[in-house]
């Protein structure tokens, strides 16, 4: 019980978890308040998502570089993931695919912008690792490209045009997995020494760790808590949307996007208010690149599976846009390796932008 | 009298203020002279543009830094922003708009590759202040990108299309006002300091400035000639486009944008051949920057009252690569730090490349 | 025979020579063997523009620094240039353009990616130049940029598209040539000094030139035969793609490019392999270049009078995104001065994922 009251002195936002009965018990009584459910199932799955980034890291801790570091590289977006299987089991594919392409660009617009916002409120300048900054960025440019090249040239309206997407899908997804193990073979591997600065996720040092046994069985019980709150927030996200006068393209790409990052968002803006900039920007961009070379390609070959329907990987052409623009924003902001708070504004500027539009935007546009 | 002969002489071009009466009594006696107005009207308006920014720059040095910053800031432009309310309110939004994505790229293109062309054909290499012209150039990057993302992403045909458009158009004009402000605080009051080089427009130092008060009676009147002037241009310019033999595209992107930054071009060529490249770099940039951030904004706005309709901020999908295409060039040549004169002629190459396809382009593709 | 055996001694690819022989002979007993035609006319190709490449520098090494640069420069594609205008001459237009974009693409894609890739295996990191390959990207991008900038603005399906994109080609060839030519007249002429190091395709200083009297003979014999042969190959190379499943658009983009650029790569690998990491980037960024600035828009001009309608420069939406990608990818790897070896594999996952689209994509999408 020491472990909990510490925890909830140190992360208030645990407080929130009371959502987490709250929901279930609502779901339970009163099945249609699809507008209860949903608000109720957001503020249930932020501390949730802190507990399993906590459960995460102190696992990772105990277990040696290598392993700890897969472990934060794999579990990094469980949250993420395990929302975006629910909606994929259920076969909503145009709000997986939209929240994978909201994922990308959430974290590197809305995350890394904020930090740096919220950071130079408090210091005049704030320098960074250039150098890591670059490689990370430059793997997120790349990564995002790549996922994005069968909806950037294969796009036909023709007869054969879904079987190929489809193909294509499977073959690129394997591909892109391909990438990230050799990626992960170069980051805790042959040159772990370059990423020996704040690994993904990692907690400031201060910050006490759990047991590994805790550790271990909250990181299963709470993935299984956070699935069955997924469950509840995938069926009522429409109903809420609508409820909202919120279109569901801008559900998949922003609500999704934020509520599933929100722990990682907490660790982001910590750190920059700390003056520690390469953090940050590590969980950042590490967090966008994940999804785009684990997330999305493990959500494709999971749903030969256990979707009522295999998922190709073809975006609606504004998501391929927004996220190429996130792309060349965030590549351009982080290569100088200085920021100022205008740095910031500037990148949620962007973000506002295409929120508005998506906002805004007619239905049954995007998917 | 005495300024006025230091004047002529320190710049020629006020010589051809000779055809700003010409132009006015050609219009009385022979109004169908279409060719011949517009052809005076463009001579007119150069020499005005140049005395608008004197006087300008002539009140802002008298003023301080922060209203006299201000004061560049908003009413650099000025003439490009007669020139367009004119045609605003003539309802011709098509030549607005392309005059809008005109000016970004001849200013970031044109202007800049002119002056690193000219710079480097007097000096081997020429150095800049590589932060500096990064920021700028990221600002630019980033403004271009707000502002074109309605039309990246949100373009449909379908019913609802147009009062989407409209509504997306007026919420991102207040963003980017918003944004605008913030960047005047940020550039003129908290990091004042990194932007102490020469400001926007900025007058070489060996330049005599003019008593506060004839240059603030001079910044009236003269924009009241520019405004009447404009009126013969916008009303000659299509037929002279016929006459010509100029796609109503060629007009809108090169001819209005050339003529509205004249007065800029030749100080950003002069600080060029003095080796002053931070200046040129800097009066091209900011003012493309102004165009995106504040120009087109303030015309969006001002639609509302004063034009026959509202008008979008929906660009012609040839309109938006252009732009993209001007942003990532410039970004990519002015990250280095270093310039021959080449960079210009590659700058030029692109430019002359967008202007011969617009010059060819059948009628009615664009707008 | 001293120099031949020393030759086959030093370049093993050599001994493919047999083939060119080979695909005579069967040529002439088999004419419709056209899948074994196109076996060993890839065979033949390879060797032959080895001797090509060889016979230019040796050329080019006798003849002073300008006349053998500018040698190098306008010879160092031929055998692209070669395969081209045979398939120009039989009109086949669908596959000249598809090898322009391929060959841009894959130079710098595939062949800057294994490169980095295998002297990334050999070395923990590779240190280059980054001024220098920041210049050749830069030259690069824009020449891309000026190349597409037909396709991606004045993109039409209206009555009078043709004519104007016929023009605009014209045009543009012109213009892309004077820009080559002042590029040459810039590094060979200028600022000769700051392109000291390795020319594009320049020789291994430890390998032995030919006396130029022999190249000169092997240069223009060797061209006779690549001409050839290169009938055989575009005559043959549709049957065998349809023998081996393969898509027009995937023979066009990956198979001419990759047989036309052989030599090139064994060069360029050989390099980074040597720890000279410089010199394979010039290659692979110079060769790239070259295709845009000067085949390119020589292909258009001769298509006047050669072939048996007029080309011109207007490609298919996925060839513009695949070069622009390629384009953003390369600068940015290269404007790091540094490399690793997962460098290397990105760039070729992008690769790898664009060559899957075209191998995938249902025929007749692409031209």
């Amino acid at each position: 019980m020491n472990i909990i009251a510490r925890e909830l002195r140190e992360s208030p936002l645990l407080w929130l978890l009371v959502a987490v009965p709250a929901v279930f018990i609502v779901e339970h009584l009163a099945p249609g308040r699809h507008t209860a459910l949903f608000v109720l199932a957001v503020l249930a799955i932020v501390p949730l998502a802190a507990l399993l980034s906590k459960a995460t890291e102190s696992v990772a801790a105990k277990t040696g570089d290598a392993v700890g570091g897969l472990l934060n590289a794999t579990l990094g977006n469980l949250t993420e993931l395990v929302i975006a299987l629910t909606a994929l089991r259920a076969g909503m594919f145009d709000l997986v695919k939209a929240s994978i392409a909201g994922a990308i660009m959430t974290n590197s617009l809305f995350m890394l912008g904020m930090a740096l916002l919220l950071g130079g409120l408090k210091y005049r300048t704030q320098e960074f690792n250039r150098a890591t900054a670059r490689f990370q960025s430059g793997l997120l440019l790349l990564a995002a490209i790549a996922l994005l090249v069968p909806s950037m040239i294969g796009s036909s309206n023709r007869p054969g045009a879904d079987a190929f997407a489809l193909d294509l899908s499977i073959g690129l997804s394997v591909l892109l997995l391909v990438a990230y193990v050799l990626g992960l073979l170069f980051s805790l591997g042959t040159h772990k020494a370059e990423f020996a600065g704040p690994a993904h996720g990692a907690a400031d040092e201060e910050e006490h760790l759990w047991p590994v046994a805790i550790a271990g069985v909250l990181l299963v019980a709470v993935t299984v808590v956070v699935a069955l709150v997924s469950e509840i927030f995938v069926e009522s996200v429409q109903y809420a949307a609508i409820e909202f006068g919120m279109t569901p393209a801008f559900v998949g790409f922003i609500v999704v996007a934020i509520v599933g990052a929100a722990a990682e968002m907490m660790a982001a803006f910590r750190a920059a208010r700390k003056n520690r900039l390469d953090m940050s920007i590590g969980i950042a961009l590490g967090s966008s690149s994940q999804i785009a070379l684990f997330v999305a390609p493990v959500l494709v070959l999971l749903s030969l599976f256990i979707a009522p329907a295999p998922m190709d990987l073809r975006f609606w052409p504004g998501a391929v846009v927004a996220v190429l623009i996130s792309m060349f924003a965030v590549t351009f902001v982080t290569s100088n390796g200085r920021s100022a708070w205008y740095v910031g504004v500037l990148l949620l500027v962007i973000y506002a932008t295409i929120a508005m539009t998506l906002y805004l935007m007619p239905p049954s546009t995007a998917g």
